[in-house]
Parts: C-alpha cells; structure tokens; sequence
C-alpha cells in the first residue's frame, strides 16, 4: 500500500491517533475507535460486524464489511464439505468405529436430501450453488425475498416455518441482529422434520443453546455441527463438548484469507483515496 | 424382466439347473456357478470380480461386471466427501473435541493440495474429474497410459513413484489382480511425501496392513480412511479398529443402487435375447 503510512492503534500517541483518517480492524473493541478522532470510515477484516454494531451507538462512520470472494468459494465449500460429512453418516460411523461395530447404513442420495439455507446472501448464495451443483435439493430463507435459480426462496415468518418443515439438513449463515438472537429456539425445532440434521456456521447466539441439547436428547435434531458459540473459544465445562449428537469445531469452517483480504483491503482504500468511492457499507439499521 | 424366469439357485433341482444360461451375481462362491452346466454368460452387480476370476480357472463363459454411471456417480461422490473429510482436518477436529481442546488449524485450499488416484477406469475418471471441479489439483495412475484433461497422468513403476511422490492424498481405486496385490507396501509408503494421507476405497489387499500401520506410527501416513479390508467384516481384534490416525468404514464407499443396477441388469439381459450382443466382458488376463 504505497503512500499508506499503517500503524497498530497500541503504542500510538494521541497526536498520531488524531491522524487516522482509516481502520482496519478483526472484531475490535469497539472502545478502540472512539479513540480515533478523525475516522472517516471503517474496514472490517471479517464478514461478522454484530460486535461493532451493538456497542457502537451513535457511530457514523461508514463500515466496510469484508466481502471476498474467496471467503465466499472457502465458506460454500465448508457447507458443502460438511453435508457430505452428515449425509454421509460420517458421525454414527466414527461411533461404530469406536464400538468395534461393523454397521453399514442405507446410503442416501444428495436427491432425496434437501438442504435448507438460513441466509442468501454472499456468502449464502455460493453456498446454495455449491450444494445444487452437487445435486441437493436447496431451500433457501432471508429477510427480503430472493429468486435464485434452482432454489425454493421462501422469507419471513411464515416462509421460515415452511423451510424448518421441508429441510433434512439445516444450515445457517446468518449474522448476529436484534432479530436473529434467539431464532433457532425450542419452538421453531419443533417445526422441524424429526432426525433433521443443523450446521451453524453463522453466529452462535442464533441458536438458543439449551432449547437445541433437548432437542438432541429426545432425537428431534439428529446431530448439529457447530463452528461458533455465544462465548469463543468454547468454555471446558459446556455440555456440547461431551453431549452426544454434536461436532464441536473451533471457528474455522470459512476464515479470512490474508492473500485474498489484504489485496482487497489495500484496492478499497486506494479507490476511496482516489475518487471518494466506497463499496456497500453496513446498514445500522438491520445490523450488517 | 417379461418372459424371464428368475430364481435363486438355492432350492433348484439339478434339471431346473440344467436350463440356466444366464447367472446373475453378487461376489458368489465362484464353485456356485460349476453348478450350472448350460450357462452362457455371468452378470455381476458388483463392479469388483477378483473372487470369481481367482478361483474360476478354466472358465470360459463371458462375465459382464456391472458398470453403472450411478456407481461411478456415488463413488466420485465418495472420494470427493472423504477428501474433504482429510482435506478439513475433521479427524483432528474430533480428536481435538474429544480432548475438550479449542484447536484451530491452519485451511489449507484445494489448490493447494494434489489427490493421486490409483485407478482410472469408469470410476477413477469420474472421480478426477469431481476433484478437478472441487479446484483439487489431480493425478492419476493406471496400467496403460490415459490422457484426461487437466489430470496429471502416470502409468507404470516409474510412474507409480512419481505419483507417490506428489500426492498429498492418495486414493485407491484399484481392483484386486496378481498385479495389485500387496502393491501399497513399506517402499511405496516411504516414496509419499511425509504426512501424505491414504483412502482405500478399492479392495483391501491392496495394502499391506502391517507396513500401513508402521507408516501410521511413524507418521510417514498422517491419516488413513479404509473402506475396504482383507477380511469382511473387519475381525473385532484387527488392529485398524483402535490405531490412531485410521478410519475403519464398513464398505459403504459406493453400494450398488438396487434401482439403477437392476434397470442395467434386464437391458443387458434382453439385448442378449434380442441380438445375442454383450456389453465390454472381463478381460480373464488382466483380471478386471
């Protein structure tokens, strides 16, 4: 980034924070950058911003989120890579593995599974594609109704309860808002096929994590896999570590690409400092 | 299958036998079919025929193995989902869960990595192509030389090395012959690159299991997915069951589908009637 002068905030005097016209941040505090006088705008590192959105009121300066392509073709590959790993039964066969039990399963085809998609856009969008490729039948939900080729779109209410009722395999991407925290709850399990199977690889609070244990005790949800969590890393003591039915992973199933990111990072602020331009920021209102 | 007269042979009276000129078959015993004085031709549902061509010396009638494109559909399905299975580190992953450790590890890209097949008949090319598709870079190992687009193709001992040497993923498809038998030992584990990874989704001898499980206990083989084994169902004390860095599956790579197979089976059968024409036989020399 030629001519850029790129500082960490630690360390920095007040008269060089007074100078900082950009941040380039990876879910800060968001204390930080109130100590940042002259913002003019915020480039967010990860696609997640609810951390910024929620502390910071009042803040106006645009925030950039990022949006790679590569971290789209990592996370539609992540979906993919991992229903194949329940479709493919690879949990009950790891358990008849430990059980020294030689157990074939039926197998079932990507064609009579549906997957359902909580969240179309970026990043949901090439996962849904993805999946179609691989011959899965997609269902797909967001806030405002999309149309995608090949894929049932169903949005509000009514249409998350029809995609809750039809899915085989659950998968969600969604951010963390007002209106997400708390979706995935006892109620809305309820609604779903008995046996289905849950990927969250959005944000952890969407899912109401006691009302998903009991809905792992009593067979309602066959098995989740879960890459984030209210509380990162995972405390040593949460039941889903041990509660049978759940793949815990540590946050990774799409993390950014420092090739990919930093090449885009420097490409918006050069473009901002040349003609004002700045691509789609964050909408305060909806949360992301 | 009109004007067809289907029966088991278990319970035939030797007259009834003496009418039989088309056996179809699933991995019988080989002595099953000398019962049959009249059979012109032998169908097998299974596309691996190493039993009945090991021990059916002097067998003259034509065997069609069952070549399937839904076969070969579900088997580069296989291979693509347990490549990821190796590709994302899931084994770690659960290891990591296990152990109640937070554990991130590094991604690595499809690009990144090479995927050597062994085999590339109906369904190693069809799985080549999958992993191409998948951004894995791809080569391929077989008896004569193949040229498939974007495969980086080997044939012969020499091109055995090269292949073992540039793999990252191994993974066999290979069918049982004189040739094959034990091909996988101590000198070709020692020719990967350390910490490579193996699937066999071919036939179990193929390896010999003493020198995989040294080349696992040495870390020479990171990983090993075994589908397919010298005796099946694995014996309980088998080794594989417990050694760390295997995962024993109870070949279910890629089943016959009932509907797809038997639709094959009665097209074969009645273009026979019809013109007395057979689809590509076994070749008794090589085995397959």
């Amino acid at each position: 980034m030629p001519g850029e002068d790129l500082r960490s905030l630690r360390g920095m005097s007040e008269a060089e924070r007074a100078k900082v016209d950009v941040a380039i941040v990876a879910n800060p505090d968001p204390a930080d950058l109130t100590l940042l006088p002259n913002l003019k705008w915020v480039h967010s590192l990860w696609a997640g911003v609810e951390r910024l959105m929620a502390e910071l009121q009042g803040f106006t300066a645009p925030v950039v989120r990022l949006t790679d392509p590569e971290l789209a073709r990592n996370m539609a590959e992540a979906v993919l890579a991992w229903t194949y790993y329940l479709q493919r039964d690879m949990p009950a066969y790891a358990q008849a593995q430990r059980e020294k039990t030689w157990a074939p399963r039926p197998y079932v085809k990507p064609s009579q599974l549906r997957v359902g998609l909580l969240g179309l856009g970026k990043l949901g969008g090439r996962a849904a594609e993805r999946l179609r490729e691989a011959g899965f039948q997609v269902s797909g939900w967001s806030r405002s109704l999309k149309d995608l080729e090949g894929v049932r779109c169903h949005a509000g209410d009514a249409g998350l309860a029809a995609l809750l009722g039809e899915a085989d395999i659950l998968v969600s991407l969604l951010p963390l808002t007002a209106q997400t925290r708390g979706l995935l709850n006892a109620a809305r399990f309820a609604q779903m096929k008995p046996g289905a199977q849950i990927i969250n690889f959005g944000r952890g609070p969407v899912i109401d994590d006691a009302a998903l244990l009991a809905a792992l005790q009593s067979g309602q949800i066959r098995h989740a896999v879960l890459d984030v969590f209210a509380v990162e890393p995972l405390p040593a003591d949460h039941p889903y570590w041990t509660a049978p039915g759940v793949t815990v992973l540590p946050h990774i199933s799409a993390e950014t690409d420092r090739d990919t990111a930093s090449a885009l990072v420097a490409k918006n602020i050069a473009a901002w400092r040349s003609d004002g331009s700045l691509p789609e920021t964050v909408d305060f209102a909806a949360g992301y």
